[in-house]
């Protein structure tokens, strides 16, 4: 593959045949213009791994076993790889993420940051003490209009906010898929692979994540009901969260994954003194903005957020899109604009405070918690 | 007017000119083939009660200056009424509804039952040593596909209900027009008319009793968040409930008039083991069932269900043909059929339960409390 | 019934027990707060229209036999009618008017003006031989936000006309029903009682009104396709038509009865070389005003097109709400207002194009025309 | 880039820089997992036509300066290509696929499948003399639902299909935006790139396809009103034409790029006389089907049609993912499986057939015809 030499290499760990991010997050590299998939650990089954290599147009000598290896090796390359893209299950985004900053190595990770607040933490004390760049891929916050809201909302067009309605909802774990061998529904369920979240890490973590980053502001205290709906399931997979923000908002937090016919039902309102924003995953091109009596439904982006992907909006393309757009981001934050990082681009300040709240929200609703602090 | 002997006779207390729910009373009660409206106090100025009543049709002779007064002179009558619509504000239905009975009228009341829990069971007391019947016009219950969903769910089409999402908002008390003089927000927003509750009493009690209503099910504690998001506002404007009930599920239950761009917010989402139903007041002749991967959108009504108005379902009738459902179904009480009462037809029971929802409500809202009994 | 000096007594002709549309025009005349059905021919059965009688409060001795015999007994009361409403099927509005004319006597008639064209320019010529005043309930011309794109394009606020969309589709018809004794499915069946046009006269006329009233332009040409499409139906239930208008636009006109799974599925797009307005009977209380890229869901009602009804807009009262506004514009027009006629209000004028329209279409598609003036 | 044997090889004509359509063709390829994109002419100007290549990564000695140069050079490689996508404006579609069959390459090209009728038969006419195979892009044909709703009409569930209405509408174009040097809209409207036909030829014949594809059946007449609604545009960008069918139904077929507030509004409704079947591109994943009174939105697809891609369903990738269905199915009709062809996939016939819709469309409405063999 011919590149220009600005163009900066990655590596993927997880994404294998069959996992539906893998190729998310190589199409959205490739689209961004400036980062390309070079090397990986596709799996944990190496011919597993080769077959995904093959797939991703990855040589098979850069196709390793373990990311230990991976990191070894590639460090000892003039071409080696610049940035690791994690999509591996929850619990090994820590040690993949330790050993990506003792290689020198960026680092753009799936959401929850970690499997644990401990281990949230540990990175960014990791983070701190090195140079390297690291954003969570919370893929709502690259649609065009969700950054359109939370622009919206800095600017005053909807005035102080009062209140923020979150909605995240699925339905394909309804059943006890996990029973059947279901690997994607066996992971998120397994607390030695998920972490003490279930829902709450999986959907609640991105509702959380919007809240603030739409608010420009920080949840202090909760009310927490979060359970496993379905019987001997041994995470929770419904979370219904009541929320008070610094500055003075209430919100509500939903998210489950028992919600039968929602394929991927998010939604989000925002209300201020001066107006309303309302934007839907359903109709992810259109941010209504509500003042007074009548709603515009806004089209174009304000001229300062238009982003530039290869992909005309309006069509439709997905995830692939909003990718392209964090790892434009990303690219953006390695080159030098850091600030970025915890400003557009979620990074690990949005991971600590994510996995903050899964954990404030499973204990305070074992202990059946008042108002609990976050 | 020309009526056949079996109709019976009502007044109606309140409804008067620029009321919304008066006429909606007299044209309910009309197109239910089985009640007239012959009498009332229209409003508390004799002038403008009497310019209502000519609206009405009602004779100038029978519109009275107090209830006290309609009460002692309609009893006198040989076609004096047989029952009083209440559609005053909520400080007036107790001694309103107290007044008929010692009179032997019946009682169709606008909700709240009462201003407060204490007057709610004194009613129910008063009701218990009478014979007379008592309505609550909690009009959704009267929509054909909330009938048609409370039925579902007893059948067991979406199997052990484990959780509902129950909305209403409106926004038009998004700004303080109770400093406008807006009569409608003004009486809502002052406690000695409105009880303890303002939108918890407007709105969050018909969202309480729907989720009640659907589940066959009673909400047992309760997580609350309940504020006046308009500064200085006496009452509540905004209600936020996390629920559990009797047979293990969960709830949510928002309610908000301070929610821009929404006229009449009203959705129910119900979510079974092995299903779920979804209904919402824009779309209210559709019921949607989803079973597995696919959605049905229910049209034609189970025969058992299905209602006669001479108001074809489908033309979009607004609160008309659901008030005629009501009047129906009260007409057939007051003949004999009482167990429709706080079974498909809101009754007393329903009243108190809905104002201890209110009152527990803010009560445990304003003491910052945890799980909440109900 | 008490009522003040001023208000119009009126008849009406059809509307009996198993009609639809009679307590339409009843609540709509009622809440206009100046007119008051008094007497009527509800049903050619002397039994069913006395019970019809009953349940509107019409007294029986005002109840007749025909609208022959009651036009001319009304003729001789002092308190004898002012207006006469016509409900009955489309064969016989022509002498119904013709006779409420002779006695002196207003019409408000349900659309299509006549069975066929020739009496449409029949009973225009008797109407401008006359002072008396004629309304068609073409209901949809009265909805507010109807009204309001009506006067949006007048003001330019769209720009010159390009294009308009008119569909209106149901699906009750898609089966042979008047081969089961459906009565409503028979008479639109039925040449006899329906007249030259089926699904043309039915819902096709309400498009085209809504085509030129929406525009303020004439259709001059079109392209025709109109068929039964349910085997052996006497009369068209499908019917295709391309618009040309005076001012240049061009059109595209949709009516079925045959539309398997619509109940009333009415939209309007209108696009201008400036912006484009859509409405959907759907959400009847939303107006989209599309500009540039951004779309504005209008919500209030300009100033001076506020309707003033005793019911709320946006609680989606269905026909009876803009029949209050039919009935309101009429009682003006019989007061003195006649400039209300043919413009805002449809009248002869519009029933004699919308005939035209009927017998243009059926005619040019049987002869398989191409582009046929209206 | 490292890849299976079986891997067939891709050049891409066009796509370059600033072109919507190009990273579709590459990314769909590449998800297909049988085609890999090696060689191409990505624009006439050299330097843009390298830059391309290297953001798609393409060797630089495989961007050709012309396709003549292309097709030369590369079958002289081992590794040459095996077909080629035409992705240029429609002029130019003729010319490279004749010089791809002269080489024995395969061909998938964007619609339409040339500028003029006369050449699509030309086109036609050179692929049965040879055994290449030949796909058009008529992408809405491979979004599941759409696949589902054709298997739905064989299977008969909705009966014989009475009436069919596909609408088409962008806005995009509603000002002449070609005057302002605007690239996608200059060639659209110029004839001697364009062809025949504007809007028709851009949107109709998808329109058109979708019409044929979905019923089974062909197109036997029309009434047609093409016209350039846009003042001195020299090419149609509003479409409407009413449809025979040979089995007997009847249809509506509407395209605009003057249609303001509509991104990409496609939508179809299949009437048939048991039933009827709707899809809209705005929820790609939901087909309506409508059996009695009950509507039931489909989800998962029969088993018989399930595609498998590596992008889960439900998540919205928008172009991507049908176009990799369209290469999938394209590499099976290469490796043998022909009866894809003017099968489920798009081919020749579809491309003569669609345009003998624009040349007939735009030659009757010129004429003024009535209705027109097609």
């Amino acid at each position: 593959m011919h590149v220009s030499q600005q163009t900066l290499k990655m590596a993927m760990v997880g994404g294998g045949t069959g996992s539906f991010i893998g190729p998310v997050h190589q199409l959205g590299a490739q689209l961004s213009g400036r980062i390309e998939l070079v090397a990986g650990v596709f799996s944990s089954d190496p011919n597993r791994s080769l077959a995904a290599a093959a797939q991703y147009g990855v040589a098979p000598e850069r196709c390793y076993r373990s990311h230990e290896e991976m990191f070894a090796v590639e460090a000892r390359r003039d071409d080696g790889i610049d940035l690791v893209a994690i999509a591996t299950p929850n619990h090994l985004h820590l040690p993949i993420a330790l050993a990506a900053i003792e290689h020198g190595v960026h680092i753009i990770s799936d959401k929850p940051a970690t499997a644990t607040l401990a281990e949230a933490v540990q990175l960014r004390d990791a983070l701190r003490a090195s140079d390297r760049a690291y954003a969570l891929t919370f893929s709502y916050t690259a649609y065009p209009m969700v950054r359109e809201a939370r622009a919206r909302v800095a600017n005053g067009d909807i005035g102080r906010v009062r209140k923020v309605i979150v909605t995240y909802s699925q339905g394909w774990m309804a059943s006890a898929l996990e029973r059947n061998g279901h690997p994607r529904a066996a992971w998120r369920t397994d607390p030695s692979r998920s972490g003490v979240g279930g829902c709450s890490a999986d959907l609640g973590v991105h509702a959380f994540n919007l809240a603030e980053y739409l608010t420009h502001d920080v949840v202090t205290e909760m009310l927490c009901d979060v359970n496993p709906l379905v019987p001997d399931r041994a995470l929770d997979d419904d979370c219904n969260v009541l929320l008070h923000f610094a500055k003075g908002g209430v919100g509500v937090l939903m998210a489950s994954q028992v919600a039968f016919g929602e394929r991927n039902g998010l939604s989000l309102q925002i209300y201020g003194d001066a107006g309303a924003l309302h934007w839907s995953y359903d109709q992810p091109d259109a941010l209504h903005l509500v003042k007074g009596g009548s709603r515009e439904v806004l089209g174009p982006l304000s001229a300062n957020l238009r982003v530039r992907v290869p992909l005309a909006p309006g069509i439709g393309n997905g995830l692939i899109a909003p990718f392209s757009v964090l790892y434009r981001d990303f690219a953006s934050a390695i080159a030098g604009n850091r600030a970025l990082l915890d400003g557009d681009l979620p990074g690990i300040e949005a991971g600590v405070r994510s996995m903050r709240f899964v954990e404030t929200a499973v204990a305070a609703s074992a202990a059946r918690a008042g108002w609990t602090a976050l």
